[in-house]
């Protein structure tokens, strides 16, 4: 049977990339070695980087305009402290939206103050604070654009007076916005990029180099653009299925043409979630993410039904994050609007048996 | 027509465990889905993640003995730093025996004053220093056990009076050592343990928590230990492939067998390398490394005629590194003594011929 897979991550990846990415373990570039035993000096993948990392600023419009793209490991968390160590040396302005963005804030006070320009703890995260200040003589200003946990995403981004550094982790690449506000974003791969494994950072060069402290070399975002991030052996397999999904992208149409999907996708759920007295949407409705819809039962007694059906229908990694209860339906580029449609065959079939 | 891959890193690993590698990245566990897309708390991952860290433990034969086994990401290169960070308070001796030991003192300095308790840098590190002291009083002690570049590895290791660190990156899993002499090991999978993106460490826990800084989360050994090593979203492939070709070397009989493979191998390839006169090993005798061996033509002249036969042989990544010049064979665990005989071949054609 068909699965139809709303994992919040790892997730979904084209099924198309997949298969290449299956066939590259056995035989890569038609050379008779598998792509995890060459040498990630060797022709074929350093043109494999190369190709990841342009895709990833043509992808964000960003090419041209003094940034450069570096695949890293050790994910998102790692940048919480990587953005502090290279960038943070008075003081920094954090938008708190939830459990990511806490935990870049806690990361970051290991070197400095940090002052929260903004905070929804006080409703769970269930809302984007808006009509904030940043002050102007901080280091930078960090934000989180989408919040897998609650199902929120930043609808408009601030025009920063400092650098601007945001962790697009869970909605990169899935819809159009001015990329040259930003002055780093970053992205674990595991969402809209390809596999677990590394992440992608997009920073301008002219933001770095202003801190006195000494940086150590892996955590030190000028030595990976000195050395086209390839200052230690990559992760190799996870840049080049990053590259494939980058491509699979750019033959549909790029960013404006997922993000016609996305929106579809998003409307049919979040049409249900509000049509259906069943279901009790989570998040805000202005701030509602088009990645992770977060939804629970109005009547937990009918949770059992629930979940049987969606588990008949092929439905696979439907809970919600124990910081919410109830469900998290997460619609990332991969996911087709087939696969939301059946959940929502699902959600209005429990209202006919109700 | 067959490689015989003697690529230094990423190199070589067994044809069943890439075709086990490529299946899961279609259909993981018969689930329907591939490896990359399912969540990384789901059962049949979890499962993945403690199989590797108890492989690991079993096959250095440190279960029960106070040691813990984390899959991190960053390779070896980030390990440099996070042993300083755990573990540096006072002072540190480092035995440099080369590139890798360099760089591995070159991080660890940013944190506190690093003192060389012996170098071969007098001889371009082809050889090993003997007879050294270790400082009763410092923190620890750190070692690199084999050296890729040079093609030298530490057949002893020291009574160290203070905790002992060990990068064995190169050549872990590939000969029986009293492995509990040893507090902390961290060994990029790239070699003989999986594909690059994963790296290992085993450490003894009761030397951790010994320092005075506050270590970012990232970094710090003991978070990753309370979090079963899934502090964040690990590397799920490259963890994956590292536990199956675990299982593969546990299935073969462990350490011992691999071992004597390995020995073969060696005496195969430097038994040419003495007896033929168109050769010269790079590294001391007594100091060649079973992983990696280094030598040059005694004659440039025949550069190009052994390089179409290395060639036309099926041999691959036989390049020696710029340090060296030359050559450098890597025979890692999964290489069959047959490539090996097939590389001896062509250095004996070349010597009949010249």
């Amino acid at each position: 049977m068909k699965k139809h897979n709303f994992s919040a991550g790892p997730c979904i990846l084209p099924q198309e990339v997949l298969q290449k990415a299956s066939e590259a373990v056995l035989n890569f570039n038609n050379d008779n070695l598998s792509l995890l035993e060459i040498s990630h000096r060797s022709k074929p993948f350093v043109d494999v980087m190369e190709n990841a990392r342009s895709l990833a600023l043509e992808l964000l419009g960003l090419e041209g305009k003094g940034y450069k793209a570096l695949f890293l490991q050790g994910g998102a968390s790692t940048q919480f402290l990587m953005v502090a160590l290279n960038m943070l040396e008075k003081r920094a302005g954090y938008l708190n939206t939830g459990t990511w963005s806490d935990k870049a804030i806690k990361e970051a006070k290991i070197y400095d103050d940090i002052y929260e320009v903004a905070s929804s703890k006080d409703a769970n995260f269930n809302y984007i604070p808006k009509g904030y200040d940043i002050p102007t003589d901080y280091d930078y200003f960090h934000c989180t654009s989408n919040n897998t946990i609650f199902g929120t995403q930043m609808k408009a981004f601030p025009n920063s007076p400092i650098p601007m550094v945001c962790d697009m982790s869970s909605d990169i690449f899935s819809r159009e916005l001015d990329f040259s506000k930003f002055d780093l974003i970053y992205a674990g791969a595991q969402k809209n990029m390809g596999p677990a494994g590394t992440t992608l950072v997009v920073v301008k060069e002219d933001v770095l180099g202003k801190v006195s402290r000494k940086i150590p070399s892996m955590m030190d975002y000028k030595i990976h653009i000195n050395k086209s991030s390839m200052f230690n052996t990559p992760p190799v397999f996870a840049v080049y299925v990053s590259m494939l999904t980058m491509q699979w992208l750019k033959n549909l149409g790029g960013i404006p043409a997922i993000e016609k999907e996305n929106d579809k996708k998003a409307r049919l759920i979040y049409s249900e979630i509000d049509l259906n007295p069943l279901f009790k949407g989570f998040a805000t409705k202005g701030d509602r993410s088009n990645m992770n819809a977060t939804f629970t039962l109005a009547n937990e007694d009918l949770k059992e039904t629930f979940e049987t059906m969606v588990k008949e229908a092929g439905i696979n990694g439907l809970n919600g994050h124990r910081s919410v209860g109830g469900y998290r339906a997460s619609m990332y580029n991969a996911m087709p609007l087939e696969s939301v449609g059946v959940l929502v065959d699902v959600m209005s079939e429990l209202e006919r048996k109700a």
